[in-house]
């Protein structure tokens, strides 16, 4: 029997979308639900609402609270973290690269790392060589990764995703769909997401 | 020893405020913690961000995506729920009314039942003839309460309120703040935040 299965829709510089990365593995193994990691870019989705930024750099007084949210839970996940600089980081190659490695064996560890590397170790994830450096760290060769993932079919892979992320009706991130396309939006909504995925195989 | 206590911040047109308050008061006798009822209203504070109607008008992704949420809540609380219709109410005279009742011994009750009229039986909450109605329902004389709810010294008060909401940081509806001033939005963060209340003391 095919276990139930959740899409995990993310953009790298989601802030949300850290401890949501950090959460699911153990969450969706217990529930016997297989996840399936969807980077796409939420900049083309927040400037088709008007958006040139981050809301959370437009809208100060939510940004404010996010930020103080998300360190408390943090805290209680005693995940380390630290806020980004500049926010939002810019995650075009980290999604481009994490396309490469989930169609390989790394994808998961990758996109882990990089949640990791920006929001608990304070690192830059917006160009190649930082990049470069964290896919080092999971031992693999950085050039070819670059390589292909700077491709043209690459570089319309995560442009497709990201229009089947709009055409969906995704606005933020994470969002978790199910199989009977039930959507869930952000971090708090990932228990009740992987409930429903039970229910409907 | 007198309890930890926790600010309710809501506005009578918002949507997740709706579950929050046939929540709190369960929650909050169960945690130990006192609640203090502030209705406050959003628009104000929603235009000076530029918006001139609810963000879930005026992003119809988030929107739809809001509807099918709190459809899918209520049902796992098994609170009765129907889309407001205009929506979003005008909540002008209903917070006036509560902060009158809120000084008598009515005002929780009148607030709880502004909530499930509106969005348990879909009626409209907007104006006085409806206020009236929903007083009567709990044995209250509408005239002399509607005639003291618009007294300049009543509209102050709610204007009052209202500022106080935008000088604490607020930006939406339901928020929950500690006596240590430590800020909670949305319904979904209603157990945290009484979390931190019990500590707080």
């Amino acid at each position: 029997m095919t276990p139930p299965r959740l899409d995990f829709w993310f953009d790298f510089a989601s802030t949300y979308s850290y401890p949501a990365a950090l959460r699911i593995g153990p969450l969706a193994d217990e529930a016997g639900v297989a996840i399936n990691f969807r980077p796409f870019l939420l900049g083309p989705i927040f400037k088709a609402q008007g958006w040139t930024s981050s809301p959370f750099n437009l809208y100060p007084a939510k940004g404010g609270y996010m930020w103080r949210d998300l360190e408390r839970i943090c805290a209680d996940l005693a995940l380390p973290f630290r806020r980004p600089d500049p926010f939002p980081q810019n995650s075009l190659i980290a999604a481009r690269v994490a396309l490469v490695g989930l169609q390989e064996s790394w994808g998961e560890e990758f996109c882990l790392e990089i949640f990791r590397a920006q929001f608990g170790d304070g690192e830059r994830i917006d160009d190649a060589d930082a990049i470069g450096r964290i896919l080092a760290r999971l031992g693999i060769a950085a050039e070819p990764v670059l390589k292909v993932a700077q491709s043209d079919d690459n570089k319309r892979r995560l442009r497709d995703q990201t229009q089947e992320a709009e055409r969906r009706g995704i606005f933020g991130a994470p969002t978790f769909i199910t199989a009977d396309d039930e959507m869930f939006w952000g971090n708090d909504r990932l228990e009740r997401a992987l409930r429903w995925a039970q229910r409907s195989i």
